[in-house]
């Protein structure tokens, strides 16, 4: 089978999440593009953790026509192929109720920068994308989801690959890298800065972001063209 | 055995009880019922649950007159008995002291929709129900619990199976759903959504439920006639 | 060896505490007297929970003097010994660091009978004992520490039994029981109990505590009496 | 291989830090010192630590020059080896992100004694270093954290040995103590201190620290020439 290999690679990604304590129940999901096929392996909907298998995984076109799989795809399925569409440059997109992650989604509120942990996944705040409107809500709900995600960033001007992962307003977070091993990595860091910043803004309220040049000096040194942290 | 089935279905709900980390030593319990055969499996009451079988529970009928089993009957069987008696709809209770929905109960609050994973949930706020009088107290105390969440519902005009969970005040949360198992998940959703609104509201104190919308579009989505979450 | 029963439930009760997440390294300390012997066996002094045995812990008489074992006892000895020279109902002692408990002991509060779970537990708040003056640090702080709590009990006039466990202001729990086991359980219960109270006052800070008739209800129901919960 | 020993140690102490939750990913890092050898043993940088061998460590001398070793030392390796040349009576350091004490260094607050569990460990408030400023980031940013701490350190006047765990402003915990093991240790007990301090500061804002005679007590009894915790 052609998709052994990203259906192998997006179903380890879907366990990831699960072994992190990212998702409860069937909540959340992973999904990874091979470009050169121009296919999305992607979790099937409501399916439980523990009974996914690579070969259980929906594979689709970019224009979300099944192409392997007899089960219906996750219902998120359009955010993820509006960013696949927009952003060619990922490879993987994951989708988590995370409890920090929801919390500040709930609260409307980005995440700023606090701290080093936060500067060494992203070199500003997370964002925190608008509410849909209901207009939106009523005509293709979930990949408008995606476009308010790729509007935002364009807005603001923030790279994709920069600021790996942002909240949905009411929602909860999305995260993406360059492959689905990513999207789930940076699913994990999101959860793990969002309770850092809930703990520092509950022992001090008018917590500030760190300056930018301790920002940009530990983004730039996992991150940058000189980077030397890691082992290449 | 006739009851066989429902006794593994019980057993089974009160484990996952406890394998979602949502009872501490003997607490919660799980009890389904046999609309055929007009009867109820339940927890014994303190056994632990370790030291718990299939064989080892209780069997009552809706008058809660043991019909199998030699231990006792969990002590809020009558709560249980008030539900199924009145909701014919449903065939699964769980009782736990979680320790977030318990103490949104403690403080007698309702948990309002923050967000999408609530909504997916239910369609609006997870009710309160008002604590009982002395009189309710002394006369029967566990069936009038039962008794209290009845005209909650009624009054409010919500329905058991949209609104599968609530706390009563002082006191924890209870859910049902249309067997145990489902009513062993309403419980960690309800904690889950529990926790996260305890963080929206730190992070955020005067968060508001998120617009109906929303609310409608996640409800729906996965619980309508139209419904397209999941497998069926 | 006459001391093999308790020390296999002292043994027992220590690992208990390390089970359920109430101690850190090599904190806290569960001990168990044999009224008949007039005999206590208790953990020793740093030693990990990894590393116990019931053939390494120290066996001492009402005075403290070591009776068997070649290691120095708990450091919180004559706290114990204080507690089981006072209260003649009681068999086993706890000390743990749990957090939450130690959190009310270092905010110097006592816990507020917030909700039914902590009225299974005793019929009203969780004492917390006043700190020591520096005379009674200088003069023998361990049994000091005891006889704080004795002095609480009655002054207060609580029953030890009724109120198994207390905070020491700016040190911990301590906990006790008929035997080892249960001590270790209500070390366990108050931390639950705890981390609901502190919650409910994040949720709500001007909780109050629960009207007495329905503190007395469950209090009762579960130890009174005419108790109805658990099998006899 | 005459650093064998070393890397062994260094080795368990970065998995003791995986084991008691304090990494995420491939966060944090302990090292050891061979005084003898002159030789530091660290870990390689961010290799997870499912991938540690006692083989991939890295080993340096003083000056950071390699050893030992294939692959690139954890980039915070000069933090290290300020702290090792600065102090010689410590043997092994550690810094993590552990989520408490990272609120604390975010929230740019040193952690008040407020308690005896806290005094077991230090005699007063864990420090909070002061931030870095642009210059010192730009011209080795890493050395210069070490030499912040040591700074902090001389001009308060605290002992290495005594005050066995830093904050760094914006960044989170470095611990340190006469091993590597008891480093890793010493970062676990500064977490758990930190959790009991937030709780303790949300269930009372304006909590004191301690009377300095209960902490000396504590601090004392573990540490001082006197001490009678533990063995020996």
């Amino acid at each position: 089978m052609r998709t052994r290999e990203l259906r192998e690679e997006v179903f380890r990604a879907n366990l990831a999440l699960a072994d992190a304590g990212l998702v409860v129940l069937t909540w959340g999901n992973a999904s990874g593009i091979d470009h050169d096929l121009g296919l999305v392996a992607i979790k099937p909907s409501g399916v439980s953790y523990a009974a996914l298998t690579p070969e259980n995984l929906v594979v689709v076109d970019l224009d979300g026509n099944i192409v392997e799989g007899s089960l219906r795809p996750s219902s998120d399925l359009p955010t993820h192929l509006e960013l696949y569409r927009a952003w060619s440059g990922i490879g993987g997109v994951v989708h988590t109720h995370s409890i920090y992650g929801t919390a500040f989604a709930q609260a409307a509120s980005s995440i700023p920068c606090y701290g080093t942990t936060h500067a060494d996944f992203c070199p500003g705040g997370i964002p925190c994308v608008r509410a849909l409107t209901e207009d939106e809500v009523d005509s293709g709900y979930e990949g408008n989801a995606g476009k308010s995600i790729i509007e935002h960033y364009r807005e603001k001007n923030l790279k994709p690959l920069e600021y790996p992962g942002a909240l949905l307003s009411h929602h909860g977070p999305f995260a993406w890298g360059k492959n689905a091993a990513k999207a789930a990595e940076n699913a994990l860091i999101l959860e793990s800065v969002a309770k850092m910043a809930f703990l520092t803004r509950e022992l001090r309220p008018d917590s500030k972001a760190i300056p930018g040049y301790i920002v940009d000096k530990h983004y730039l040194r996992k991150h940058g063209p000189n980077a030397y942290y890691g082992q290449n």
